[in-house]
């Protein structure tokens, strides 16, 4: 299952005789129905996704971030230099990050994928950070995977992000790292970004996917000014103007060619190689959540393997999550990306599924039921 | 420090040099200002109790779980029988309940106490997990503190539901816990509730200490009817009434007599002694929301050793939160009690305090500033 097709054909539906059987077993557990809220509705997609009541506990686990630049950072979209992506792979690598941090207290192990960053990353890499393949990853140091696409897109807003040849690459790079992981023993996987100016590019595949304006969908990424964020706007509109005919007519791979960025396809193809080895992935903000908008266009049933982590502070992710149909975990105001909001609800989502695996029931602990 | 009054003469306000290392040091991390939303305030909020930038690592965890009845249960404000209260806490104790399986994921310790359970525990305790104070909490079984300041209050709707005695009692107990927790090493306190009716004093208690009506106070605890709900509602205002006197010129002890349970005044005290010891305590949902509004009455600046862990679905609690003016970390629609939504924020917090204090600087990772 390592190319994009193989792949495709493997994503199938959640399993319907274990999701009754959790949602029955949810009923009987020593707590008022439903008292677990939205931790109940998470571990029943897990026993679907899994096809086993209770799901396996998703541990250990990895957390990909995929690192791209874009060329419609030469349209002023954001006051950062494109250098920062490079910098923030080497502090990833480092482990000087947010997500460094966040991975380390629930032990979960960090990958970052060169996906596409348009700045030699040469001098910035630790000795040893190097791996060959996702099976090397190392829950006791983050690893780098040397997969550039193409050293950052082409500006959407003048012209198609990048080929579909190259689109197709990034998705099955995924893929690979998908695969690499579960390969590895991973049963949690973790969606992780880093590129300076993708919230534009996230933008602009929401628009395409949902058909929701560019000034909804638009949002401040990292805090941006206002005369910045109506700038914004305008290139994400001038690129679905540029576009229209493939958001009209074109699938998944063609839009996330003409729209995307490199991360966002290799993030959808990571979301479907988990979808189709049946292990759940965890969704991050905007970026994670506009790659499984392409993932869900190329395969509807991939969003049964996708519990999304959190929603960010970025307006277009709400209206992505949307259309996945998935209801976020937490909310607490970050936009920062790098796959720090999936890995906060990491241990919530393991705490679902140990609720459902070990609590009593009513027989069995000899609570009295109130008998509804 | 172990009575009332020494207590509260040791509950001090945030310090301020802290405070501002913490908000200053935030600035300088390797990422957009405020990129990481409420996880930063949390942060600002653990240095400025600690009084260190960055703060201890609030680990290792415990949860209180304070179990008592309540009189009230006799105006059928609950369609489950009183003795759940006591099988829970067998449940508790065999490790089978919600709050087990999150404290084990976590490596929270677990400890019950039986601040007034109504009905006799012989039979339901297993061997060995009776402690003798709570130094003796064990992080690898449950044990149970028996302290039971009288079987269950009295009806607050017909009579206060306690003496002062028995309240400053109760209130003592809960610091008790917190001074042995604290002594035993436990840097994080999180607090637990099981009593069945406890919603009903929770919203009366909302109801006297905010003025916000029994209406808009009084939900459906573990899920009643319409027809119950409405009865609810009418018993709280009933109580509401009885008391007014109490409401409008009690202190923080006479209202919480008058219309408390007892595991609403051990949580009192447990905030107080958990803030006396600049010890970080996440509160729980509505019943703990409501025993911080007690503590706050008694001391103020109790409340900044708060966290919200969550908000739950009980409407008194998002009133109550207000009036703490404290911020949830997670909104699961949780409607459970025993600790389960502090216990689900643990890490959440752990990972706040981690941020802070292991992030690079831009200056030291080498990462370009956008240069505000």
């Amino acid at each position: 299952m390592s190319t994009l097709t193989e792949t495709l054909v493997a994503v199938r539906p959640a399993d319907p005789a274990a999701t009754r059987a959790a949602l029955d077993r949810q009923d009987r557990l020593t707590k008022p129905r439903g008292a677990l809220g939205q931790l109940e509705a998470v571990s029943v997609r897990l026993a679907g996704l899994a096809g086993t009541c209770p799901p396996p506990m998703p541990e250990p686990a990895a957390v990909a971030v995929f690192a791209a630049d874009h060329g419609v950072h030469a349209q002023g979209v954001s006051p950062w230099p494109q250098e920062v992506t490079g910098q923030m792979v080497a502090n990833f690598l480092a482990g000087g990050a947010a997500i460094n941090a966040f991975a380390r207290r629930s032990g979960a192990a960090v990958v970052v994928v060169d996906a596409g960053v348009a700045t030699s990353l040469d001098g910035l890499v630790p000795d040893g950070a190097v791996a060959e393949d996702a099976t090397q990853v190392d829950a006791d140091a983050p690893k780098l995977l040397a997969r550039k696409v193409r050293p950052g897109t082409g500006d959407l807003s003048t012209g198609p992000a990048m080929t579909r040849d190259e689109a197709v690459a990034a998705l099955e790079l995924g893929i690979e790292v998908a695969n690499g992981l579960v390969d590895a023993g991973y049963r949690c996987l973790i969606t992780g970004d880093m590129g300076i100016a993708n919230t534009t590019a996230s933008a602009a595949l929401i628009a395409a996917f949902t058909g929701a304006s560019a000034d909804v969908v638009t949002g401040r990424g990292t805090g941006i000014d206002d005369e910045t964020l109506n700038r914004k706007v305008a290139v994400v509109q001038r690129a679905l103007d540029l576009h229209s005919a493939v958001v009209q007519e074109g699938d998944g791979v063609e839009i996330v060619a003409a729209l995307g960025g490199l991360e966002h396809a290799a993030i959808a193809g990571f979301v479907l190689g988990a979808a189709a080895r049946r292990v759940p992935v965890i969704l991050d903000g905007v970026i994670a959540g506009s790659a499984a908008l392409v993932a869900q266009a190329l395969a509807p049933a991939a969003v049964d393997a996708c519990v999304a982590g959190h929603r960010s502070a970025e307006p277009g992710h709400a209206v992505a999550l949307a259309a996945l149909g998935l209801t976020p975990m937490v909310d607490l105001e970050l936009r920062l990306g790098e796959g720090t909001g999936a890995a906060l609800a990491l241990p919530l989502v393991q705490a679902a599924v140990a609720a459902l695996g070990e609590m009593a029931t009513f027989d069995s602990a000899g609570v009295a039921d109130k008998g509804e």
